[in-house]
């Protein structure tokens, strides 16, 4: 009983800090995204938008690896769910307070830029046009691409991110666990700059819900409708192309890596194995 | 007996796993060209290309090093066989297995940037002139360059590819295991900052003619024919280029290594040794 | 008594080394804005400075790392004072050479560049206008920004840094004491690519002050009294900030890492340890 | 007797492949500025440039290690001479082959990207002017920089390179040797970052002097002449930046690291101590 305790206590404070850090990296990745748009894209370029994000997961990844694991990611948590690493109740505590975390990061980002915000568009707050702001927030589809294109550039891209992590985090491939983190961040970096030109990868549902939401207050309500509700595309193609890619890495990889005991620690535990260094 | 089929099973899984993963691979870096090129040289610049490129084959490598090797160019299997690490058979099955998943990756990420197309040049798709889009795909050179000068460009980029893959792979130089995949990755990067005017730095057969093959349907048989029958310079002068490297190594650097046991394991398996982390 | 000389010695060797390092940090430091400044931002962008900042902290804290420890901004040793890692005396003296340290930084990079202010603003020298210099010492905010922006900018910049070290310093986390300066300068090239819009991240009340000083003599008083007496924001706001988010790891992170001896060795002796590779 | 040699042709075996890896490095190197240059700063940009030469010197560092020791630079040779780590007759002959290697270096990135020059600059020639392509292979500084500057920005930056060098190869500072190579790269990219502007870091003698004299065939005496007798800087001022920064390292660092057996393995034998991994 003592055990059950402290175990609550401890996931309490796990949710207390995963809370504060998912509101970190938001707060960070948030506030990249408008010094490349409200510096008319001089101050941040693409690549400093990539590396930037990037080096965000790293840190708030190492910093999050001895309490909470890494999950910042609702897409991620699902597939670790379907694997049987993670409860439904698990998955919908970390669900929430991904996402509220989210919306907290974009107030303070929002706060920070106030001033530039007004700068750059004066009272105008809009989500297309010269000097639309909303991307700051969250991703808008460009007028010429359907929403079919979109969702399977949020499958590959989410893909993409939760193969490699797999990847990484599979002991059997010998990665250091205290590289972990970092090459996480290049995992980023890679898919910004294979996966970026339609959406700007999201691929995470929480980090685009989140900030939505706030938007919501700034931008009215066609943050949800605008491009024929497409809104709900980076919250469902991530979370299909989690599913996808941790179960390919299972068959295609895992199965096939000829040593030791086969389906043990595949993906062991769903955290960053740190302790292993 | 049972070992021999447990190593045919091992083998065909290998060369699943191979296959997908060079799809990937191909995937990822011509998502990256396309970014490049249809979004106008606006959200890729030359230095992301080089940088998304190393990072997709450190993964990319990462995921294969405990399945199928780090085989991922027909150049550097064709060296490995010279140097009478790989079999005959093993390095045809190599080379075409490689070369489908270069048609495969074509595939998935023209469907990825289809709209991106359409935006970019309409209906048009050609090799050349103001909405040209077919380098997407694979190399041309520009009209004032000789093939001449292309074939010694090839040769020197694999071969300063193969020769630092050598150097890096040679445990008594001793890099980490672990750390192989990150490093050849940052080569790559460094060839793409010194050999990537003239064609781009393909430095891969695969690479260059399975897309080619996939362009084919789109830009007709001109994609062979352009620039004087140019296509056979990037499968050949590669191949010309990592033999000469390989066997360089061994006879600069590899011999005069002034300890141990001086020919044991210079390429020790032609794999990379993670083994050893 | 012999250990008490031989620590008084020891510690004035530490003053001398630490002194010339701070130095060499600002002169470094401030040769990357100059390259950007004075090249018309041609020969430097913001991803460089970025980068090259980080490399400078990196290196720095490198070379100091066994003798005086990584102090090189007041903000983080006042912090560490709040956590009773670090007499008054020593901070004291830690801020003041800091500052000088600084000072002098900035006389090795005017000199070594004085050319190039002359060919870029020929005599003028002056905070604002199409041929303003003075950013090459220290910040100077836009007239749109308010002071208030300033100092929670301030706060927050010098709180992602501290935040950071905080968790890379800790030994649970695990990072091999190797790479620590490595990671604090990728946490700096982040924070320059989300908090570097508004104000360039000082962060660090030494880094602004010695060169404003310097800068006194060559742009006269307005360096102080600009924007209504901003001066004193990147002096002050960083100290709030380090000791916030310090104390935020505490609370946060620290106090709920779930093993070994709780409050043993949080940010442990405030020193890099590098002992423990 | 056996020893001996056994020694001297070591020592032999050591030139060629020395030679060769000069080569190598110049080759490289050149051809990062040509792709600059000759793409109208298209292909590569001063971050490109940085990053790419950091990683020239990280590789081929890399290949060396195991046999002729990390030497690159006359000026670092010459500084080790002074630590009495190097006997004037190797001495000698380093400084011979360095610059002979430089000298083949250049003539194979010109053949490579010859139609290159062709293309952007026609017939001409030129080492100032719009199509100038003299600065493809060694330093010119721009009109309005005198030579003293010159001077001082060679020992500066020569400086930075040994000092921190110095700090890297330092055992007691517990940098992992196959670490080195890697942090030698970042310091290079660093350096570009902060003392590029004035001539363009050539901060090694033999990589100035080197293709000079194969730009006398291309580009007549004025390569020698230019800018009143300009060439000697970038051969002396890097000898004297790099005698004061080892001496520095040693009194200002070395010195007062407080461990172990203070002056036994200070820049230990002058190679690279990857033995130690």
């Amino acid at each position: 009983m003592n055990i059950s305790i402290s175990r609550i206590s401890q996931l309490r404070g796990r949710n207390v800090v995963f809370f504060s850090k998912f509101s970190l990296l938001q707060f960070i990745g948030l506030a990249i995204v408008m010094q490349f748009i409200l510096s008319g894209e001089k101050l941040n370029t693409w690549i400093q938008i990539n590396i930037g994000w990037g080096l965000a997961i790293t840190f708030c990844v190492y910093s999050c690896s001895k309490t909470s694991g890494g999950h910042f990611n609702p897409a991620v948590s699902f597939a670790m769910f379907t694997l049987g690493r993670l409860s439904a109740k698990d998955l919908v505590i970390y669900c929430v307070v991904q996402t509220i975390g989210a919306f907290i990061g974009a107030i303070g980002a929002f706060g920070i830029y106030y001033d530039q915000f007004v700068k750059y568009a004066g009272d105008v707050r809009t989500i297309v046009g010269p000097h639309a702001t909303a991307a700051c927030f969250c991703s808008f589809p460009a007028s010429h691409l359907s929403n079919l294109t979109c969702f399977f550039d949020q499958v590959a891209g989410t893909g993409l991110l939760v193969f490699f992590v797999c990847v990484i985090i599979d002991k059997r491939n010998g990665i250091p666990g205290a590289a972990h983190p970092f090459l996480f961040g290049f995992v980023l970096i890679m898919i910004g700059t294979c996966m970026g030109m339609n959406l700007g990868y999201p691929i995470n549902p929480a980090r685009d819900l989140g900030p939505r939401f706030f938007a919501l207050f700034i931008y009215g309500s066609e943050v949800f409708t605008y491009h024929n509700y497409y809104f709900w595309i980076p919250v469902i193609a991530p979370i299909v192309g989690a599913v996808l890619a941790a179960w390919s890495y299972q068959l295609f990889i895992g199965a096939h890596i000829p040593d030791h005991n086969n389906k043990a620690h595949i993906l062991d535990e769903a955290k960053i194995p740190l302790n292993d260094v």
